[in-house]
């Protein structure tokens, strides 16, 4: 028999090409500036891919995770996804007379946000469930690609995937080009970032871990689909964030990137593994250029986690000093 | 900054020399006799892999699901970790001396496997929750790694390890020679699985599905652990396996690997897919090799899903008549 490895050897040898590059670049992370943050990144990839060294890690085991919502892209005037969820709401109002009169969907169809999420989690995961449940996880995930396609973002009038942090890409790919795999591990539903996050990140759906609620599988005019129902099945944050790297990866991870306290946990479990560790803390301090929040907000609350990153020595990102720019628009 | 990627150039030059190598050698499947079952996986691969063909599939979505009992290696006289479970319970027997006199202990304890397991699957779980839960994960871990390097199966007396199916890896290999990402997606428990997949299968922890139970994030002498729970969290069996491929890969296989109804779901759910589909069922026909079992066993009980291959034109392979050898073993 023959075997047509064309496509592979002309995949390898870019990736050969892409590789001996990288080793003459003058720079593979532009958009940070050369202050502390960048160079413990850079000496930790050294550290743990130099061969004989005794930080050497194998390739397999070169597991980073990062949390989504303020360390990868923005979360600000509200997490991206509870946006979908408002929109999901005024799209379906028409096939739901009784939300006219029933909270916290009356709030919200009379744009009254505010009043709308007066009744906290609760209150969210009622939203949550009446917009992410009842149709099948393709129906749903086309409902996502749509949104995505078209949503601007309040503030900046941009699509909310372009609201990614350009330095964050960088150290995606550096990573990976140091034979990091990469692993989202977000407190936001798995579905919902599975449909953009190869595009957007170069992470692929089976590389994303996040809440999640149950679904089951149905023979529909004999065609097998699963269903969303409107049950949690697993929320990915805190201490959920260990419990799900375990479920889905199955290995501790050697880097951990954050923002909030929400990641606090995934920053301990990942640091108390043997060898050299790499957690790092996103803090949002630019109020021009993006948002300055910390310990006083609901969203992104960091406080905690900044006390014991403070103690354990690990990195943590001013924005507005340590990064060039933001977005990806901003690249010259 | 200077990046070191030795270490990378020559594991891609290694996969380089190994892809070209591939492409002149005469038969990658030689455990493999050239009839239908063979044909079919061959033919298959050409269509998905061959670019600009109507059939072609970008590496990406080369996702491969296999069952373990029973597809990657044997699952009689009973599933290994059950046999697993058994030993365990013999261990800590003086820890508990309550078993004495309580079933299915008791029964356990005096050698009467059968009468044990009489209860059926309340029993069997009962069985697990007392020798899965109650530990960390890393000392489960340890458990499942001391274990698998003594015990012997009780036919053979050979390691489990050595009981897979040299075909099959063959198969494993074969397929990711030619840009398929392999998981496992067992009913199996998924931390039973995980310590020894990678150096038996090529699989790494990270593409194991499997059932499991409740994890708990705790802090120990200040250190973060990861507590084994007696609840269970997911069946990854039957409507289960769909569900659980949703939610560990995000995306549908285009291949998929079983021997038994516990599978049909899964097959029913890859083959439902667009394009071109490989579903294979490994039918245990070889009484003198192996074990000749299907309709009325209850150990890898195939009954629906046979009459669904034959009227979905789905690869059966017959071991008896396709399979030159089983195990790694009988190799020359």
């Amino acid at each position: 028999m023959r075997c047509k490895p064309k496509q592979m050897i002309s995949k390898t040898l870019l990736l050969l090409l892409l590789l001996v590059n990288a080793s003459f670049a003058a720079d593979l992370l532009p958009s940070w500036k050369d202050t502390a943050p960048k160079k413990a990144i850079v000496t930790f990839v050294e550290q743990v891919t130099r061969e004989g060294s005794p930080s050497f890690v194998p390739v397999a085991e070169r597991i980073a995770t990062f949390d989504n919502d303020g360390t990868l892209w923005a979360e600000q005037p509200m997490y991206f996804q509870l946006a979908f969820a408002l929109d999901r709401v005024r799209a379906l109002a028409p096939q739901h007379p009784e939300w006219r009169t029933k909270e916290p969907f009356a709030s919200l169809l009379k744009g009254d946000v505010k009043a709308a999420l007066a009744g906290g989690e609760k209150t969210i995961l009622e939203i949550v469930m009446a917009t992410h449940a009842g149709m099948t996880t393709e129906e749903f995930e086309q409902i996502v690609r749509d949104w995505l396609a078209s949503a601007k973002h309040p503030k900046t009038g941009r699509l909310y995937t372009e609201m990614v942090y350009q330095p964050m890409l960088e150290l995606l790919d550096f990573l990976r080009a140091n034979g990091f795999k990469t692993f989202i591990v977000s407190g936001g539903g798995i579905e919902f970032m599975r449909p953009w996050t190869e595009k957007v990140y170069g992470i692929p759906p089976e590389q994303v871990v996040g809440s999640s609620i149950k679904t089951k599988f149905e023979m529909r005019d004999g065609k097998p689909v699963l269903v969303r129902l409107p049950e949690i099945d697993f929320i990915d944050d805190k201490a959920g964030k260990p419990v799900g790297i375990n479920s889905h990866i199955g290995r501790r991870p050697i880097a951990a990137f954050g923002n909030s306290d929400g990641d606090l946990e995934m920053l301990q479990w990942t640091t108390a593994g043997r060898g050299t560790r790499l957690a790092l803390i996103v803090h949002h301090t630019d109020a021009e250029r993006e948002w300055a929040y910390d310990r006083e907000s609901s969203i992104g609350h960091l406080d905690k986690a900044l006390d014991q990153a403070q103690a354990k020595g690990w990195t943590v990102v001013d924005m507005k000093n340590d990064w060039k720019i933001i977005y990806p628009v901003e690249k010259q």
